[in-house]
């Protein structure tokens, strides 16, 4: 584990203990294969960011109630809805180490379990009472299902564009972050810069973990991923280092390229060249340094706040969404 | 079609294509697929009896606003994500006399366009800033998915009891029109006894409505049904005709029964002599004497509200529900 990991860890221990418990109890379902799914996809090390963001802003915006762990659930809820949706559209074999629950306990189970987890984040959502909380998450499930099928739409085709890609990973993972930090302003009844300064701190984060784990599939190996490496290209999900890549580098590169991405079967040899090429291409080091760009705006977004630990902390999980290892 | 259908449809025209007209103007995607695939399910013939109901409620409590058209695709849209996630589940071939849209786009565009849709009744329920209905279609989609599970849990199993149909059905199917018709009372600012009657309307008639469909898979034939006869059945769907038939038959009978049920690819003959057990152990008169039963009770729930020709349609349509041959 890096150093800055268990830095965190070391400080939001005790809210990451009562996470797993809300997590545990909100989940509330009264059917058996319901918990064993939904069990397998929430408790299988994920890394709880999305609640952990929900419960260290609202702290930062000196948040009194007691409803913050509860409803941080929300987001982790979402987020494994979309899990289980994915990993059957993407037809992937592992997710964390693990076989994907679709293998396990078959589509449906994994389509419908889903849409219970989307239910359960609406109807603890609602328990707030708070209409602008209903229609942010409104908003995120639209955005997500958008960003999806927009994803899947451009499987496999190599002339997606970087705008594009922009406006898929805005949608499936940087609204979800945005609602998760907004909301925890709203739900501390922070004043409007601060919602809006939370709301780009957790945009900006959504869009650099999303670049920073498109790229995880190439600079990776498998042990650290717990998926396969190049299950991406395998899916023909054209990622942002790719995209680059295949803008800037001359005909022979390009052809290099697009014959291995274009081969389903591509060998192991094959996905080696690509990794040597996307860095020749600077498709790897334009990643990183657009998704650094956008740390570097999360961290700006929190200026407003005075300082304190939980500003520190958040700070620290930027830069840890940034450099993870997996 | 049939008289009372032809008189429904008459007095309902202007609702209905006021309905249409809302049904595609809220869809209100990004992208090209969610439209091809949401209007293939949406515009395939439908009923349109979810926001059809909740019209006519409303209109009966008085309702003056605008919002009533518009609010009822929520409704429909909410089913047709289901019928999405279904198709898929179930391994249909045919909905409504065309193929299922999984098998024209696939099931990842099923899946999420189903997602969408849940997505946008969502959104179209917050704009109401009413937080008793947004609680209510919370509600309503946690019980669709535990429901569906549920059914998902049981299938091919012989054992499943009338009251464990009982609660698939009034989970999958009842909740929703409970909710349609209780949301109407809502949104006209009811009294609590004009709200609890339509509660109880719209439930009984869900109840109804669903064995009547589940009947028709062993009553009707294709070319009424626009799909396949017998498919509950080769998907190991065993519904209250068949549940009540093996728990009554003598042991010849159940047997016989068994052996075809155990049949994945049971023959048009077998399916017939099914068809002639389940009347000789009376599973179909006491699945139609049930259904009756709970339109009964639905008409009973309107009797608190004056004569009028909304109450009067609303008659006609519980008596639809049951008796419809399609």
């Amino acid at each position: 584990m890096s150093d800055l990991k268990q830095e965190i860890l070391a400080m939001v221990k005790d809210d990451l203990a009562a996470i797993e418990v809300e997590l545990e109890q909100n989940l509330n379902p009264y059917l058996d294969l319901i918990s064993k799914v939904a069990r397998h996809i929430l408790f299988s090390g994920g890394k709880r960011l999305r609640p952990l963001l929900m419960v260290l802003c609202a702290r930062l915006c000196g948040y009194k109630g007691d409803y913050d762990k509860t409803f941080s659930t929300v987001f982790e809820y979402l987020h494994a809805a979309s899990l289980l949706h994915d990993d059957l559209i993407d037809d992937a074999a592992m997710r964390r180490g693990r076989p994907v629950a679709n293998s396990i306990w078959g589509n449906s189970a994994a389509i419908l379990v889903g849409d219970f987890l989307l239910a359960r984040s609406l109807s603890i959502s609602a328990k707030t009472g708070n209409m602008k909380i209903i229609r942010t998450i409104a908003q995120i499930t639209e955005n997500m299902s958008q960003g999806e099928i927009h994803q899947l739409m451009r499987k496999g085709e190599l002339d997606i564009s970087e705008e594009e890609y922009m406006e898929v990973i805005r949608r499936k993972t940087a609204v979800l972050f945005q609602g998760t930090c907004r909301i925890s302003a709203i739900i501390s009844d922070a004043p409007n810069e601060k919602e809006k300064a939370l709301s780009d701190y957790g945009y900006n984060i959504g869009l650099a973990f999303q670049m920073a784990d498109d790229l995880l599939d190439y600079t990776s190996d498998i042990k650290v991923l717990g998926k396969e490496v190049g299950a991406d290209l395998k899916e023909g999900k054209l990622t942002l280092s790719v995209i680059h890549s295949l803008k800037t580098a001359d005909m022979k590169d390009r052809n290099m390229m697009e014959n291995i991405i274009k081969n389903e079967n591509f060998s192991v040899n094959d996905f080696e060249t690509l990794v040597e090429l996307l860095k020749k291409c600077n498709g790897i080091s334009y990643t990183q340094k657009l998704a650094s760009e956008h740390i570097k705006k999360a961290k700006e977004a929190l200026s407003i706040f005075e300082p304190s630990e939980t500003k520190e902390i958040l700070v620290k999980v930027a830069d840890y969404a940034l450099n993870r290892k997996s």
